[in-house]
Formats: structure tokens, sequence, C-alpha cells
């Protein structure tokens, strides 16, 4: 194999198909990152078993072939060369001559037989959706995926859900549940669920590049492919059904007492402020006092106090109301919109967080009882 | 007491004083930060006994008075404000509020008494030089102190020395020696030396502003204190005789076989290249084999090899020697000369790495034999 590209090119896909390299694995191949040429394509292809990344490098073949090179070693030679061009030789012996203006790196690796087949999904739903629109539904929703550790292992992802022309996409985590809708124009050919592991949205949100490009999803039983601009991700869904969060959420949703607007970046560093003085208490106990008078947040510790003022627009009665602080300020730390509603039914209920206009999310936060 | 500032002011002020503040202590006292009055200045303190700092904070006073506030806390405290004028309150049982906005954040105090004085210079001798070319001197040298845990004390600092119209500042780690030089318009009135421990000048690096200002230093027989812009650190001093790296160095300066010069950016990044494979063998050995046809700087390991070709001036003759590569690309990453002279005796001596034209600095750097 003979191939060549410049050295920003070898980088830039290199760093996507490390996304997909196991932290660690019993399986010594998978520290390969494979080179590949496919009639008029060099690709790049990497797995961990639950995500496995196709990448088409950005160059010339002048020699067919292919050869695994160990993925960690190729990236930080590939980040450290000159910024050229890139000649990379594999010999018979599988051994890969990198040149690069003055430097020639030899690294010794391996046939390409023994990686694992990648998986193709030929059948299934899809659609299309904004790269930048996707990748914000993932990072206003990604604190609630509950932690890789979790004996729920459904919740450890994320439910992608097709329904009334909205793709939804939802966390739970025990206290508290995360709720992304985008209206998208092309409408999917069926209804579909599907759970998506925490840690695959977690790498497609690191891949996609920071420009809008056309993000395309396809979905079946057991996998989701996730292709923009010559890279496939495909990631193995969680195979139990979901939580049925709406059980929790509708009753909320019928009854609220309370609705406040309030500005989102005013309440979120006032109770940071709260939250650095529970620390102090080993506690991070916040309280909202909700009136006519406006909002008033404090926090308590044997150290100090804090005590802030937010105005409000309120809408129904008085509530007092605690929560852990974390757990407030999660959703409005990613939330974009200077102001939120903030909807209560009673102190022990827990709390809706929606935009002002429309209704591109919904935050579901349980309060912590008080005395 | 009470004072106002701004809240950026604040910050900055202790940003500074947080320099100081013991990272742990058995001293509980001391994870506080002093406010105090003084006359019409306001002044943050903090010390973990060996670094003091002392700084002025830009701000009104209202009502004279002091208090020692829990220096992270009030840190952590004093960044979340939003960016409005600060009031701080302090009443006679030492709780400090702290208003800003509509925040009003209440912290238990203590009184000073029992803070320890800071200490003070008041004979010695005294110098002036730019902060930034200082604090070039320190960043250039600073990689080749001993770490923190070297039985040999007096290497974990660096010699700061004055001696025929030149500021010298040096650091030995057993395997290599760093001197920065500088000449100074104003001379000292006596010659001098003094090692001041590798904290202090880290945290002192960290405290010089990025522009261009007058440091002072001053140092007497225990002690240095370093005066910029109305904050004061004072360091003491290792109060052992710095190691005579003089006998180590003058030796192989009279003996020079091989001179080059080479790009400096060049040679760091081959040597980089060539670590990242020695690194996979568990070693960081590079070669060089220089001659009239230029220098070839290799590395080996069981998964592959590094070969860089290096343009150089040669003047002498040709060597073959091995180098540790970090302690080579060590000083390459400090310096800022394009291009820089190497000198040679023997494959069992050491380096010389000097500038081309004038000698703001000389790194030795020991070989490691072969074979």
């Amino acid at each position: 194999m003979i191939i060549t590209c410049e050295k920003d090119d070898l980088v830039n896909a290199l760093s996507i198909a490390e996304k997909a390299l196991p932290s660690k694995t019993i399986i010594p191949m998978l520290n390969n990152i494979i080179i590949e040429t496919v009639d008029d394509a060099t690709h790049l292809k990497s797995t961990d078993t639950e995500i496995s990344i196709d990448t088409v490098l950005n160059g010339n073949i002048i020699d067919q072939g292919s050869v695994a090179l160990n993925g960690r070693l190729f990236i930080d030679i590939a980040r450290s060369l000159p910024k050229e061009q890139v000649t990379i030789k594999v010999d018979d012996h599988n051994e890969a001559s990198i040149k690069c203006g003055l430097s020639e790196i030899s690294i010794k690796g391996m046939g390409t037989v023994d990686f694992p087949q990648l998986p193709v999904i030929s059948n299934g739903m899809s659609f299309n959706i904004s790269s930048t629109i996707f990748r914000d539904m993932i990072r206003q929703t990604a604190f609630s995926i509950a932690p890789p550790d979790d004996n729920r292992e459904v919740l450890t992802g994320e439910l992608l859900k097709f329904e009334n022309d909205e793709i939804m996409l939802v966390s739970v985590d025990g206290y508290r549940i995360s709720i992304r809708y985008e209206e998208i124009s092309e409408i999917p050919d069926r209804q579909f669920e599907a759970v998506i592991p925490g840690k695959a949205l977690m790498e497609l949100m690191r891949i996609l590049p920071p420009t809008q490009e056309n993000l395309n999803i396809k979905i079946d039983d057991k996998r989701a492919a996730f292709t923009i601009n010559g890279t496939v991700m495909t990631a193995q869904l969680l195979n139990s059904k979901f939580i049925n969060y709406e059980d929790i959420l509708l009753p909320e949703l019928s009854e609220t007492k309370t609705t406040i607007t309030v500005n989102r970046a005013d309440l979120l560093s006032a109770a940071e402020r709260a939250m650095l003085v529970a620390k102090e208490g080993k506690s991070s106990l916040i309280k909202l006092s909700i009136s006519e008078h406006g909002m008033v947040l404090t926090s308590n510790a044997d150290i100090g106090k804090v005590h802030e003022d937010i105005p409000i627009d309120i809408n129904g009665s008085a509530i007092e109301i605690a929560f852990n602080g974390r757990y407030l300020t999660d959703p409005l730390k990613v939330v974009d919109d200077e102001q939120v509603l903030m909807k209560f039914n009673s102190d022990v209920s827990p709390c809706i967080i929606e935009p002002v206009d429309g209704k591109s999310f919904l935050y579901l936060v349980l309060p912590v009882r008080m005395g």
C-alpha cells in the first residue's frame, strides 16, 4: 500500500478514528487503527466492539492495500509531524514507513484479517438532521444520563424517539428527567424508539464538526449509525425498554400551582454562589422562597450563609421548596435561553423547567424534602 | 471595617494572595487571607510560613478594621459575584457581609491577632529589573530545578547571583545545568548570591503581570522580597551554599571539538517524534550522529524506529552521542531563539547549548553512555 495525504488531513481523520479506540481491552488487535484502501478511498477504521468508526482519509492512493497500526502511537506520530505532505508506504511484512519532510518513521504493523468486520446497517429507518442541532440535543440532555456503573443499564443511555413529527432525546437518572424536542422537516418512514449508549453520544458529539452539516441517522433493531462527511459511527443499542418516564411526567404537567419566569443566568449564578457556602457544610441544599415579592434563594452552613434576591414574574401561589443545587444548576448551564419558565406544584413535587416560548426542552427536577 | 471595591479588583488581589495559601497546613489560621486597612490602603495578606504575600486591594475604605477569612472560600465567592461594586462589612464578631448586586453572603471570620506577622526586609541589597525579563529568566531555567523531595535541598532552589554587572539565575538537577544571564543597567551596591526556593519562583512567575513593569528584588541573609505594583512577595532563602557548578562547567567550556548551529524548532520536533517511538520501548534514548553531512537523529524500539535528517552548520570533527530525549528537549522548549549553538567534546562529555549571538543562556546536558 502507498498513500499520500496532507499532515492536517491525516490528523483530522485519526482524531475521529481515535474516538472508538478502547480505553482498555483484552483483545490487543482492537488497539489498532486500520488503514485500508477501497477503490479510490482510503478508510481509517476502529472499534471497541460497542462503538465502531469508519472514516475516509482525504488523500491519494498510489498502491492499494491495508494495514493495522497501533492507534495511539500512530496518532501521536501524526500530530508531531511537520505541516507537509505525508507518504505512508506499507511493505509485505506490514511494516509501515511514514515519510514527511526530513522525517522517516517506521512502525511494525499487523495484517488486517483478524480485525473484526465493522457492522453495517442495511435495513432500518433513516432520517436527516442538522449536525449542530443534534449536537445541542446531546449537550442539553447528557448531564442526566445515569453513570456507566448504574445497575439500571438502560438509564446509562438516552432514548431517541420519533413521535408526531418530532425527534426527542430523553435522559433519566432517578432524580431528574431531561427532554429535548426538535421538529424535523423530513419525516422518518415509521415511528421508532431506540436507546443509544451515553458513551456513544458523547463520542459522537466530539466528532460532529463545528459547522452545520447534514447528519444522517439510521437505526435498526440492534444498532444506530450516524453518517456525516464521509464518517460513519455505529453504536450498539441498549436492548432493554426505556423507563416509562411519561408516567412520572404527565401527572406533574397536569397540575401546576405556581409558574414563574426568571432570568436563567441570574438564577444560575445565584445558585452557584449558594452552593459554594452549602458545600462548606458538606451539603448542596439550596432553598427557594417564591412569592409575589420575588424569589429569595438561600443556603446555610456553619461558616456562613447566602441570601440572593432574584426578580421573577409569578403566576399562582407562593411556595417554599428546596433542591440539591446541582440538580437545579445542571439544566440552567446547558440551556441557551435568556429567560426560562419554572413550574411548581408543591414542596414535595418536582419542578418543571421549560422555555418561555415553544417546547424545545423540558427538565423535571425532584426537590429535597425539608424538615 | 467597611470597604468597597469593584468585583474584578477583588478577584485580582485575591488571586495574588491565593499563591501563598498553604496546600495543607497543621496551623488552621494559615488557611485564612487577612483583609486589613492600614491608613488609606486595604491590604490582603497570606502566608504558608515559607512564602508570604502582602498585596494592596484597589478600593475605598469607609471604616478601618481587619478580619481573617477562609482564603479559598473567599476567592471562590469573589469569582462567582456579579461584575458590580462589592461592599465588605465586618461586625464586632468578625462576621463579614459581602454585598454585591442582589447578593448578600455572610462568612464567619476570625480576628487577626493570631495571624503571624509577615516578614519585612529592612536592610539588604536591592536592585530593579524588568518583570518580563525576570519571568523569562525563571521560565527558561525552572525545568532543571531538582524536585521538592530531592535530598540535596539546595538543588530544590535556584541560585540568584550578581557578578560582573550581570544577574544570573542557575538551576542544577544532577543531569544538567541551566543558566540565564542578564545585564542590568542599575548595578546592585554589592556582590551577592542567594538560593531561592523553586516553589517561590514558580509562584512569583504566576503573579508577575503580563505587561512589563518594574520588579524590585531585595535580599538579606534570610529572605528575598519581590515588590511589584503594590504587591510584596517574601520568600525564605535556602540556607545551604549552592553546588559549585562552575567546577563542572569550566573544564567543559575550555574544550570543544565540535560546534554546530541548528534550527531549534526543527531539532525539538525531530527529538519529540523520536521520543514517541523510544517511549514504546520504555526508553527515552535518542542518538545524534553529527558529521559534515548533517545531523541524523534516531531512536529505536521493538515497534519501530525514527530517522530524522536535520540540516546543520558544523565546525570541527564528526561525533556520535546519545541523550535522554527529555534532557535535550527541555531547554529547546523554553528558548525563544530561532537557531542555537551546540558544543560537543566527546560522546561521554556534556553538550553545551548556547545562543548564536551573545550569552543570555547556557545549558549543560549530560549524555547517556552507549554500549
